[in-house]
C-alpha cells in the first residue's frame, strides 16, 4: 500500500534536518578523503560508477537519507510506476518511458495492447526503415539516397535527441557507425529553420517531424516552413518527410508522410528520447544497432534503480543527497560539469528534464507544497566552464552543489602530448583537481586568493562515452529526477506551466489584447 | 573624491530595504498595467530600448534606488574606470575595455603610450591584414586563399568572440558581408580540436591563437594539435597562425606566426570581445567594416552609461534593480532569454561575464562581505526555453528575475504565414505573452494550473540584431555588470577563484599527489 505523503509530512525528514552538518573540508582531507574516495562509490551499469565522496553526507546523514527512502517508499514508487499505474496524476496517465527500453515488471496493458510489445514494434518499425534508408532502398523521388536527417521539433523532441546525437556522432564516425548527419530545427524563429536549410542539400534530406500531439506550434510552423523550401526547388515534400507522433494525432496516417511511427501520451517529450521521438533521428544517424545498443545501457541502469538500499542505487542516492542539499542545506541549484566536449548539450537537455519536471509549487494532489522542489540546473562542459562561471562556483556567497561526468578515454583517439601529458590525461587531470579545490579549499592569508572549500560534489566515471554509456548516463539523470519527484510528493511529469503563455501568445497574434500585452505587442510590432 | 564602501555601509540601501513591496501582479494588471509598459522604458543605443515595466519596482523604489546610485557614487566610479585610474586593485590594472571602442574621458597612457591610440593601431592592424586575406593577398603557401578562420582559445577568448560569431553569421550571409567561415576549439578534450580538424580544409584554413598571457594550458595545447594536423599535410603551420596577445607575452613577435596583433592586461578575458581577441576573428569573417559598426555600437551605448540619473540610463537601473532583486528580495539567480536564435550563446557568454566578475565574496580591500553578491546566470533562445526549464520559472518554488531580449525583424527575411500570422509575429508574440503570463499570473480553482504570477522581467526591444545593436547590446551588460560590482564594492576585474584548480591539475599530471586527490587520479587512470 503506497501512502503519498508530503516530503515535511514524514518523519525521517525531521530526522534528516536533525542531522549534524558534516566539514566537507575536514572529511575530505588528508587520508580520511582518500578512503571516502574509495569507499563513497556505486557501481552502475555499463561500467559506469557514481562516486559521491565530496558530497557533505557521512553514516549518519546517510543512514537518514535511508530511512527516508523507505519511510517515502521510493522502491514500491518506482515499481508501482513501472507496473502501469497511474502515476501522472494531473493529466491522469501511465508513465511508461522505461518500457521503451525493457520490461522491469508486470505487462502494462493500456489501450487494449502490451504497451512494451508496442513499443518494441515502433523500434522495428524504424529500424527497418533506417536500414532500408542506408541500403539506398527507400530513396529520394530521384532514385537518390537521402544523406542528411532533419528533425523538426521543440523541447523534448528536440533537446534529449539533439543531445544524444552531439553525444554519438564523433563516436561513430571513428567506429564506423556513422550513416548521416543529423540536423536540428526548433526555434520559431524564421532564422532558425531558414539558417538550416540554407546549409542542407534539401533534395537529399528527409525531415522528420516530431509532435506527440500533433498540435505544437513551433514545429507546425516549421514543418509548412521546409515544405516551402521543398516546393521551392520542385520537390515533394510528403517523398522527404516521415512523422513521429501519437497514434490519434492528426499527424499518423497522413498521406503528407513517407511513413509514421508512434509514441504515446505515456511518454512525456522530455523522456523521449529512448522512444521513436529519439529513435528515427538516432537510427538514421548511427544505424538501429546503435540505437539499440543506447536502450541496453538505459534499461540496465533502470533495473539497477529497482535495489533498494540507497547505498547500492546510484540514482536513488543522488536523489537524496540532492534533496538533503535543497531542502535541508537550503542550495538553490545544481550544475552539471561534464569533462566532455561529446556532452555539450547534455547539461541543457537535464535542464529540461529536471526543471520541468520537479519545478513545482503543488503536490501531486494540487495543494500547495511549504518546502522547495526543483533546484535550478545549469552547466557547460569542463575545462571551458572553468575558465567561465567556477569563480563564483568557488569564491561566490552561494554554495553551488556540482555534478562532474568525466571518461578516462576520449572518443575519437587523437591526441597530442605536452609537456609529458596527453590532453585526455589534463582533462582527466582538471576534473580531480576541481572536485578536491572546491571540497578542500585551499586558506590564503590574502582572502581574495582564498578557498573556503566545503563545495560539495559528486562525480560519475566511465571508461568512454559510448552508446551504452550514454544510454546508462541519460537513464541515471531519469531515475533520479524521477525520484526526487517522490519525495517531493509532486507530479514529474506533467507541465502546467507552460500553458498560460501560449494561451496568451495565441490571444496576441489573433489581437485579442488589453492592458500591458496590449501594449508590449504594440512595441514589439506584432 | 571616490570612498568605496560596502553596500551595507550606505545609508540609502537601508532605506531601500524598508521601501514597501510592490505587489507586481497588481500593478502589471489593466490600465495600470499599459501605463507602465508605456513609460518604464528608457532609451538605448542603436533604436534599442530597454523596458522595465515588468520588474516589481514603483517609484517608491526607484527613487531610492536613485539615492542608492548617487551615494555608491555610480558615475564618479565610472568616471575614474575610463579615465585609466587602478580599478582592478587586486591586479593593480586599469580597466579599459570602453577604451577599445571610443574616448569618454581624459588621454590614458599606461606603459607609456596612449592606450586609445594603441587600440585603434591594433584595429588597423587587423583591418589591413583582413582585407589582405580577403583579396587574396596573403594565402596560404600556395598562394590560395583562405576560406575558414579558427579561433584557438578558451574563456574569455571562446565564449565572446564565438557568441558574436553566431549573432552576426546570419546577418553578414543576408547582407552580403560574410567573408569567411569562422570556427572555434576551446576545450583541452582533445575530442573539440579532433572533431573542428576533421571538419576543416586546413589546408585553407587560417588558425588564430588568443592567449593574453601566451601561457594558456588548454590553448598550447591545442595549438600543438594544430601545428601536428598541419605538419601532417605537409603544410608549415607558421604560414597558417596568427597570434593575439599581450606584446610581453612569449608568443609576441615569434616566428611561428605569420602575424601578431595585441591586447594588454587593461582588458579582461571577458571584457574582450572589442579587442583583438574578438577583432580577429570577426574582421576575418565578416570585414573590418561589420567590426567597426561592432565597436561604434558599443561606444554610443559606453556613452549613454555616462548618463548621471538612472532613470535615464538602462544598464545603470538595470544593474540597480538587479542589486534590489538580489539583495534585498533575496532572489539568487538570473536568466537570460533572448527571442533569437542568433543569440544562442549570448547567455553563455553573460554567464562568464557576470558570474566570474561578480562571484566574488570580498570586497575590492580583499575584506569579507556580509551580503550576497553576483547572481547565478544561466538561460537559452526562446521560444525553446517555453517548451524547456520555464515550467519551473512560472510553478517553482523561486522566483527567478527574467531578461528578455527581443527584435521586431529576422535576420534572414525569410518566413512564412500559417493561420494568419508569420514565424517573427509568433516569436514576437511569445515573448509579449510571456512576460505578461509571469507577471500577472491567472487565477485557477485548480491549483495545478494556476499561475501566482510576480515573477519579475524587464525587456530589451530592438528593430534588428545587427552589428550595431549587438554592440550596444553587448556594452549594455558589460556596464551593467561593472556598475553591480561598484554597489557590491568587489573587483569584478579579476578571478583569483579560478587558480586553485590550475595548481591542482598541474599537480596531478606531475604525479605530485596525496589523499583524495591521488586517489581521484587513479580512478581516472591518469
Amino acid at each position: 500500500m503506497i501512502n503519498w505523503k508530503n516530503l515535511d509530512e514524514l518523519a525521517s525528514y525531521g530526522e534528516l534536518q536533525k542531522t549534524e552538518r558534516v566539514n566537507l573540508a575536514e572529511v575530505m582531507s588528508g587520508e580520511s578523503g582518500a578512503q571516502r574516495v574509495k569507499t563513497c562509490s556505486i557501481p552502475m551499469a555499463e561500467g559506469l560508477s557514481y562516486n559521491y565522496a565530496a558530497k557533505a553526507v557521512d553514516g549518519k546523514v546517510i543512514d537518514a537519507l535511508v530511512k527516508l527512502a523507505d519511510e517515502a517508499q521510493l522502491t514500491e514508487k518506482y515499481k508501482a510506476l513501472y507496473n502501469g499505474e497511474v502515476i501522472n496524476t494531473g493529466e491522469k496517465r501511465l508513465v511508461l518511458h522505461q518500457l521503451t527500453r525493457g520490461q522491469l515488471g508486470d505487462t502494462v496493458v493500456a489501450d487494449g495492447v502490451d504497451k512494451r510489445a508496442f513499443y518494441v514494434e515502433q523500434q522495428k518499425r524504424i529500424a527497418d526503415f533506417a536500414n532500408k534508408v542506408h541500403a539506398g532502398e527507400i530513396t529520394n523521388e530521384k532514385g537518390e539516397r537521402f544523406t542528411t536527417a532533419v528533425q523538426i521539433g521543440i523541447g523534448g523532441s528536440d533537446l534529449g535527441p539533439r543531445a544524444m546525437y552531439i553525444a554519438l556522432e564523433n563516436w561513430a564516425k571513428k567506429t564506423g557507425n556513422f550513416k548521416m548527419e543529423a540536423k536540428f530545427i526548433s526555434n520559431v524563429d524564421p532564422d532558425d529553420a531558414a539558417a538550416v536549410l540554407a546549409s542542407t542539400d534539401v533534395a537529399h534530406a528527409i525531415f522528420i517531424l516530431v509532435s506527440k500531439s500533433g498540435t505544437t506550434l513551433e514545429t507546425l510552423t516549421n514543418q509548412s516552413f521546409v515544405m516551402d523550401a521543398l516546393k521551392k526547388q520542385g520537390l515533394d515534400p510528403a517523398k522527404h518527410m516521415i512523422a513521429v507522433t501519437s497514434e490519434t494525432s492528426p499527424l499518423a496516417k497522413s498521406k503528407d508522410y513517407l511513413d509514421a511511427f508512434y509514441m504515446d501520451d505515456y511518454i512525456g517529450g522530455r523522456y523521449s528520447s529512448t522512444s521513436a521521438v529519439g529513435g528515427a533521428v538516432l537510427s538514421l544517424a548511427f544505424g538501429p544497432e546503435v540505437f539499440a545498443d543506447f536502450l541496453e545501457g538505459a534499461a540496465a541502469e533502470d533495473k539497477l534503480a529497482t535495489e533498494e538500499d540507497p547505498r547500492k542505487n546510484a540514482a536513488m542516492l543522488d536523489a537524496l543527497i540532492g534533496v538533503y542539499e535543497r531542502n535541508v542545506l537550503g542550495l538553490p541549484a545544481t550544475a552539471v560539469l561534464p569533462y566532455s566536449q561529446a556532452l555539450s548539450r547534455f547539461p541543457a537537455h537535464l535542464q529540461q528534464l529536471d526543471m520541468e519536471s520537479n519545478g513545482k509549487s503543488v503536490n501531486r494532489f494540487g495543494e500547495p507544497v511549504s518546502y522547495v522542489t526543483g533546484p535550478i540546473i545549469f552547466g557547460e562542459p569542463g575545462t571551458n566552464g572553468q575558465h567561465s562561471f567556477y569563480q563564483l562556483l568557488h569564491q561566490g556567497k552561494t554554495i553551488i552543489p556540482l555534478q562532474f561526468v568525466g571518461f578516462r578515454n576520449s572518443q575519437i583517439g587523437t591526441d597530442v602530448e605536452i609537456q609529458g601529458s596527453t590532453s585526455q590525461q589534463k582533462l582527466c587531470a582538471n576534473v580531480a583537481a576541481q572536485i578536491v579545490a572546491f571540497a578542500c579549499g585551499k586558506k590564503d592569508e590574502n582572502r581574495n586568493k582564498n578557498f573556503e572549500g566545503g563545495r560539495p560534489s559528486s562525480i560519475i566515471i566511465g571508461d568512454q562515452l559510448n552508446p551504452k554509456t550514454l544510454g546508462a548516463l541519460l537513464a541515471h539523470f531519469e531515475n533520479k529526477v524521477m525520484f526526487q519527484g517522490f519525495l517531493w510528493n509532486v507530479n514529474s511529469f506533467d507541465q502546467e506551466g507552460v500553458q498560460l503563455g501560449k494561451v496568451l501568445a495565441k490571444r496576441v497574434l489573433a489581437h485579442d489584447t488589453e492592458g500591458a500585452l496590449s501594449v508590449y505587442s504594440d512595441l514589439l510590432n506584432i
